[in-house]
């Protein structure tokens, strides 16, 4: 059977199998080889993403599972932030987590995960730490974009009319805070990461070449993602070029003997 | 945990998760709902598809299932044909499957899948046709797209310059003989289908506006797939517009009080 990986995020994740999304451009690099499974929850913190953890990663559901898959992913990319970098006292508050709870909720999310890949691996709970896991999972942390503030409000503007908000709700300062603080802790557990905020600045007119609306991406935003996200798994070994397909290639596959190719590849 | 819907078939599902493809169309529309999980295998024809049944809707693994899912899918669609289709004589010859047998193998990918479904519903193998097991899985046939054998043609002259073969190795005639039968087969057993050897032919022009290549699809090809896929999906009671969410809306989290939302509808 095929391995998993798991796009864990909000609305950038959740959008990711539109036309030229990056969770699309994934799945087609790695169909036949890996199933890539889509986790986006849009307008999530990681406040509210805690909730689900023990429902993506089921520490008590390992048999009798007719309700879903308990094979732990050989991926996990974890893509939150742009919510929780959400100004307190401007029109998406609610959303708001401050940046050290922020830092705390990624770290218990990628331990959480861990600790399913491991006990999924060894059949026992191990209190083991990130680093020590690390053959069973690959994680990867990825900040949230940079924000194109006179986008946000012109996508207001054009949204609400008059009743649009006359202060952004984010800003790309405040989202830099946040991306720092994602990396700082990738650094800290180990486990891999993708700095887009700042990747995505380093290209001139970043703020329309990538971004719709000032948050969410464009076309060539995805592009970035996807091109990113393909760098950091080659770099950890889960490069689809080299994987192994699940079942004979058709030219593989013999016209008159064709059982010859499914006994060899099947068994 | 969110119920699956398989997409099996050879390349025109394969390739469906590219850019505007009708798979990552179905997992954009599904997205929170249903997860789409792709089973395509460029090249193959029922024949060949026959081989991968017992992995695909593992009678077998009902339990301690490390390996994969083994729930039963709310929808597979199939979506094979075009390959068997391939003329005997002609440079594809190594793909062919006669007609009788082309239906003969549907008919077995149908039965093994919808058993596969009855067995996980009931916990026991209970010998049933199709019909009595509609309730808990959807199937829908689809049958290959027309040839355009003038596109083939420059398809391959451009692939292979002079080498090119000098005759198509389909014709659409025989294609619609495969449609046809297909059609037949659907009706017999009581599964829903779509034409869409028929359905593309209804649009002028038809040859160029849905087919690269004489048989891949355009983006606009594409679009016509998914259109039929949810068609039939929401007569079947499977609209994406009327099923659940996995997790709360975020909109109905309250910022102040978030595990309420969570405890009313993951419990």
């Amino acid at each position: 059977m095929r391995p998993n990986i798991v796009l864990f995020g909000d609305s950038i994740t959740q959008e990711s199998f539109r036309s030229g999304g990056w969770g699309a451009s994934l799945a087609d690099t790695y169909s036949r080889k890996a199933d890539v499974v889509l986790r986006g929850y849009g307008g999530y913190n990681t406040r509210w993403a805690l909730f689900l953890l023990h429902h993506l990663f089921p520490l008590v559901k390992l048999f009798f599972t007719f309700s879903g898959s308990t094979k732990p992913p050989v991926a996990t990319t974890i893509f939150l932030g742009a919510n929780d970098a959400a100004l307190a006292g401007r029109t998406s508050e609610r959303q708001h987590v401050p940046v050290e709870e922020y830092r705390e909720n990624l770290r218990k999310i990628v331990l959480e995960s861990t600790s399913f890949s491991c006990l999924c691996t060894f059949h026992f709970i191990i209190i083991v730490s990130p680093q020590e896991c690390s053959p069973t999972m690959l994680i990867v942390l990825i900040t949230p974009p940079p924000i194109d503030e006179e986008g946000r409000m012109d996508y207001a503007r054009e949204t609400y009319g008059e009743k649009a908000m006359t202060l952004p709700e984010r800003t790309n300062e405040t989202t830099g805070v946040y991306a720092k603080g994602c990396i700082e802790l990738a650094g800290e557990l180990g486990v891999r990461s993708i700095n887009l905020w700042s990747k995505m600045q380093e290209t001139d007119g970043w703020q329309k070449k990538y971004l719709r609306d000032g948050l969410h991406l464009t076309a060539e935003g995805n592009a970035v993602v996807f091109e990113e996200v393909v760098k950091v798994f080659k770099e950890a070994w889960l490069d689809a070029s080299e994987m192994p397909y699940d079942f004979p290639h058709h030219s593989e596959i013999d016209g008159k003997n064709p059982e010859k190719a499914f006994q060899q590849k099947c068994l």
